[in-house]
């Protein structure tokens, strides 16, 4: 992530004027915060009080099992005693890759990535390129040697980030046909809005897919609790790079999870997330065709965001900064891209964290940014970043 | 650590007949649960919930500012923003090896020393190497050319785990004429049983040392919040391992310490902490003296553990076995030692954990295992550890 647009986000963050559609953040209204307390008083009533002590570094027994359970219930053969509870799925992922991979290795990715993972693979000394699946075009890219020799696979087959779609069957096969290891980030899995998640493809090839997941879309991303199942013959090692790394996930939220999870329907939760985020989408859906009807984009599938291309080589960098000085942010699209290439335009609009009335209010703002830039096509920075900060870090 | 080992520990932790004299746990009743319940509970109050929600990589600015207050306190330049927020001190001592050290490398240690730093080394593949500066032979030791190659010095000067015992000054004098970085581990520097923590090596060689803390020991490990303070030209690239790592330490413990500093008198807690962990302390060597008074050990100056030798080549493994079968615990000195020597005989004992009726019945089962083992010196493995058991991972 460029710095200067980093700074730009920082300092829009904790100003409440400006509507943020950037971060990926879930909605602060559906965190369980009555069932979520209730869990921490009865954890702390315990007299040894595990959940302020040290644990294994495996994690919660109850939690394993949660997630195993899960799993198989979708195909996958999972015991309890293969799952490690890991400090969010980033930790997953940065195990994964540590096992999978060595430095100069080629790494597949999804078209459109999650901003972290790019930022990972770059400081292991890792080169995405864009696995070869989605498109004709470039699956003749895949037949190539070159794209044959990649180390490992990211993807997000469920629910990608930031595009908000699944992977297709031949998407899919193609992940699967190819070689090496696949790292399935299953993050959203759990928020299509058509219903529960579907087969993952640990269950298709479970000695090769490193499976990792999170509470932190469907609780809370602030307890850092996700899951890595690994293919068994790295669980040994996995766990080891997990205890060296710090020790264990913290006890206080794996010991509010397992007995929140224990004491509700999480189920029925998912349900009503599903629903509200659905809503949610449509609203932005329908602000996006009205305000700003050039720009083009896909209905997501679930998740958070809608990933939005407008087909030209406008510049991204003055168009953030034009929208900034409307009042809104958003999460420029060249961060999601393994190459990191503004062109075509795009960006993604998360609507997950913002009220129905600032989601309209948002799009309005974008659409005066967007039309200020038609005007000024080389519009210079905003006097709002000087060079000094703009050059921090 | 010995998988066979790590079997029997486990089998030992949920047993409410065995003592445990290892793990190196703090006192649960010492945990201030009442006023972090009330800080939980306010900090889901807040409509935005920071606690729930993601937060900033480098951690909360007031945990920051605590830090870089204190050390300056104790005579170190740090200002707020030099401080990085970690999932608990390991996670610091993971990132400054990454820094400072490259695969194959030479790293001091102390003579004896934590073991999950042993662990860490041995994962990286870095090559412990005893500090040469503790006593007049192993200074000329170190001032052999090998001795000088090391390209890091991992040491805990405040006071040592599992020594209790501070460097004195000819030692720290030694490591700061010894070349390379310097990680300095914090870990118990507040619970030196004489008073406030001394002046960290970190005020002596600002751009030379890798600080680590955190309030694992003095409120609760498993909240998983500790700091680093990397040398100023290091800040940058920590920062960035950190958020690769993990996005960040967990929100809402981040948020409950937060909270709990702010409103309670810390310094007159840790006065009231090293007051009843010198009183377990004292309890435990009037209890060694007066059953085991053929081992010898140093008072500890602070911290949750007496070492302790005995002056022989016993089978700690043995003594292992018989202890567990006459219903003790306790941590095998080799796990401490950097080349894993089991000679001569040593141990961790811990006395923070236990309460003073259990702590001189546990001395008392462990001087009839060890009168068992002098019966009987080559004692097999006990039927309780089946060899598919301990043949485990």
């Amino acid at each position: 992530v460029d710095d200067s647009v980093e700074e730009l986000q920082r300092r829009a963050a904790p100003d409440p004027q400006v509507i943020r559609l950037g971060g990926g953040l879930p909605a602060p209204e559906q965190f369980p915060r009555a069932p979520l307390a209730r869990a921490f008083l009865r954890a702390l009533d315990d007299a040894a009080a595990p959940a302020l002590q040290y644990g294994f570094p495996e994690g919660s027994a109850r939690l394993r099992r949660f997630v195993a359970d899960s799993l198989q219930a979708r195909g996958a053969a999972v015991d309890a005693g293969e799952v490690i509870i890991t400090s969010g799925a980033q930790q997953a992922l940065a195990i994964a890759l540590e096992i999978a991979c060595r430095p100069g290795d080629r790494v597949g990715v999804d078209r459109t990535t999650y901003p972290a993972a790019l930022d990972l693979l770059r400081t292991r000394h890792l080169l995405p390129v864009v696995n070869g699946d989605e498109s004709p075009r470039r699956r003749a890219v895949a037949a190539a040697p070159d794209a044959a020799a990649v180390r490992a696979r990211y993807c997000m087959p469920a629910l990608g980030n930031p595009s908000g779609r699944g992977l297709d069957l031949r998407a899919r096969r193609g992940l699967l046909a190819g070689g090496g290891a696949i790292i399935e980030d299953d993050a959203y899995a759990d928020l299509r809005f058509d219903g529960p998640a579907p087969i993952p493809l640990l269950a298709l090839g479970r000695e090769r897919v490193f499976h990792l997941g999170t509470w932190s879309k469907t609780l809370c991303p602030g307890l850092r609790v996700g899951w890595l199942v690994p293919p068994r013959r790295h669980l040994a090692r996995a766990l080891r790079i997990k205890r060296d790394s710090d020790l264990q996930a913290n006890s206080m939220a794996q010991a509010i999870v397992d007995d929140y999870l224990a004491s509700v329907d999480f189920g029925a939760r998912l349900v009503r997330l599903r629903r509200f985020y659905r809503q949610r989408a449509a609203r932005m859906a329908r602000a996006l065709t009205r305000h700003l009807p050039s720009w083009h984009f896909c209905m997501p599938q679930g998740g958070f965001a809608i990933w939005v291309e407008a087909d030209v080589a406008a510049d991204e960098r003055a168009l953030l900064d034009a929208a900034f000085d409307e009042g809104v942010v958003f999460d420029p699209g060249s961060q999601f891209r393994a190459g990191g290439a503004a062109t075509p335009l795009a960006m993604r609009l998360c609507f997950s964290a913002v009220p129905a009335d600032a989601l309209e209010e948002g799009v309005r703002r974008l659409a005066r940014a967007w039309r200020r830039l038609g005007e000024r096509p080389r519009m210079p920075l905003t006097p709002a970043l000087s060079p000094s900060e703009t050059g921090r870090g």
